[in-house]
């Protein structure tokens, strides 16, 4: 057995939320206190915490903290000033699914108990719920996960966007706290770097053997046998089983199609989103030219496609908190769950 | 029709040297006068010009200026010298293959003909043979680009890399100056860019309709048809048409297999090595983690091997001076045109 040191994400302690700030990472690290709402507001729109688990469990305590000495107001006035406060909270990143979600959580649990206490016990609840469901996913996968494997994931679907042992990552610090030694090749994620900045720190914080390659590089090392396993998470998974999740996916997914190496997406269920049919239903997000141009380029026109969408085909499985399956059954594994 | 207008690699005008410097692209427009061998040694080494093409070009036209007013050392004496300077200036970039080409030719022409006139003669001459070379590569795969079409190319082995019109470029060219209307998608190639930086730039100095895109981008335009063409240039072809080539070619070549899309290499005749039987048997080169690593991420392990291996099975065709021809039937197209 080895001791898993992971960086904490977040913290909640003396009824105190602090962010480990993700901008700064990895050359330092600093946490920063959310004393009022603005500073989430700030800190979810600024990126100091991101990854959508790790949004919602911040906005849940945030939302909670700012009802603080509230119960004064009685009950009609304690829910609107609750209602508002979350939806201000929600305007910081509108198209971050799990932040809205989350505030409702409290919002509902308001309704039913209009007091700060029990508005932090929902957060709480959010926060354990999180740290359940990427231990159960870390469990299901464990097992494509050998000794002297080579594993290589893209973007950060790692402990820096969840409350602890990531998605993608949730098999790698399972296998690597049960002494199984193994590497992980990590892809740089151009062009903001999740990669190169946070998977990499993060797996190496942790003791795990890392490297970091270029986006570009992963098919000579496919071509050299050097990758065993690509993992990945995702930010949605539509009802036919298409995985939306940072662009340069589909790139690996094609890559392992072509030399026969198994590609999982791990994610906990509410990921997964049956109101969309297919990926190509999913409106992709178009960031701008600067990302790509950076410092050093020719001023030209760019494209920049934040995701890509991976068909349900060249996926090997999908790995939740409740098992394993195939993308194309995801949906009806689901709800035989229920 | 288009004018054509295209940065000038080097200039060689009234017995002097110039050269532009890649290095401040495409930032700054410079060029470096080489007075003295010393120059073109620095030059080379440090990437002031870059593209083995150019290279060999460069190293000429320097070795025949090292002896200028030399002739009355006499014969022996003028050849020996000669012979000391080529030396000099090949260790500035030893696995240059075209750099020792070049400087071989000027030393044969010294015995000849042992003047500097003879030896600006036959740089003049290796000058104009690759300003031919291109013409004919753009003849040759001008027809592989229609109008309207979208096409992809990584790396620079274009005009930067050689006398003028490039190799992956000059049917690029060639149909932008005859007028067909279509877009270069440029790859940025990490880790050092020369996509973004030149490639991006050139084309664009051109007039052609230029997007740059992370590597990890290309994937999602073959999945939404944006791609009709890859053509790229290439170090070396082995005996048996396996191609090598930047980092990040094998993985364009796989994405064409799989979504159908043809998959050019441009190159002069003399980029085959007969004498190489397969790519696995060519050393690639690793270069510094740091290349990799730059300024914002983990300090962690990297790979970063410099070129990557294309089997000759990916590649649709190869664009030579002399015509196109497959991969695997270059070695015999070759030998019947001797």
């Amino acid at each position: 057995m080895v001791e898993l040191s992971l960086p904490e994400t977040l913290r909640w302690q003396n009824n105190e939320l602090s962010l480990l700030d993700q901008r700064k990472l990895p050359a330092e690290i600093v946490y920063q206190r959310v004393d009022h709402l603005q500073d989430a507001w700030l800190a979810i729109n600024n990126l100091t915490v991101r990854g959508a688990p790790a949004i919602g469990i911040a906005a849940a305590y945030a939302l909670a903290l700012s009802m603080r000495a509230r119960e004064q107001l009685g009950k009609a006035d304690f829910i609107s000033v609750l209602n508002q406060n979350a939806q201000y909270l929600n305007s910081c990143r509108p198209t971050a699914f799990n932040l809205s979600w989350a505030t409702r959580r409290i919002c509902v649990a308001g309704q039913r108990q209009p007091t700060y206490q029990g508005l932090i016990e929902e957060a709480v609840c959010i926060h354990n719920e999180d740290l359940a469901i990427c231990q159960a996913i870390g469990k299901h996968g464990a097992h494509l996960i050998q000794s002297g494997n080579n594993v290589l994931t893209h973007c950060n679907a790692g402990s820096l966007a969840t409350s602890r042992l990531g998605t993608a990552t949730a098999p790698m610090y399972e296998q690597h706290a049960a002494g199984v030694k193994f590497q992980v090749i990590v892809d740089e994620t151009r062009p903001l770097y999740q990669g190169a900045r946070l998977t990499a720190w993060e797996l190496d914080y942790a003791g795990i053997d890392v490297r970091l390659i270029c986006d570009n590089m992963a098919a000579t090392l496919f071509a050299h046998n050097q990758i065993d396993l690509v993992l990945v998470g995702t930010d949605r998974v539509t009802a036919n089983g298409d995985v939306i999740n940072k662009i340069g996916t589909l790139n690996l997914a094609i890559l392992c199609r072509h030399f026969g190496v198994d590609f999982y997406v791990a994610c906990p269920s509410s990921t997964f989103d049956a109101n969309t049919p297919t990926g190509d239903d999913v409106n992709i997000e178009q960031r701008p030219n600067d990302e790509v141009l950076g410092t050093h380029a020719a001023k030209v026109r760019a494209f920049n496609p934040a995701f890509d969408i991976t068909p349900a085909a060249l996926v090997s499985g999908i790995i939740t908190e409740h098992g394993v399956t195939t993308a194309e059954n995801l949906s009806r594994f689901l709800n035989d769950l229920q």
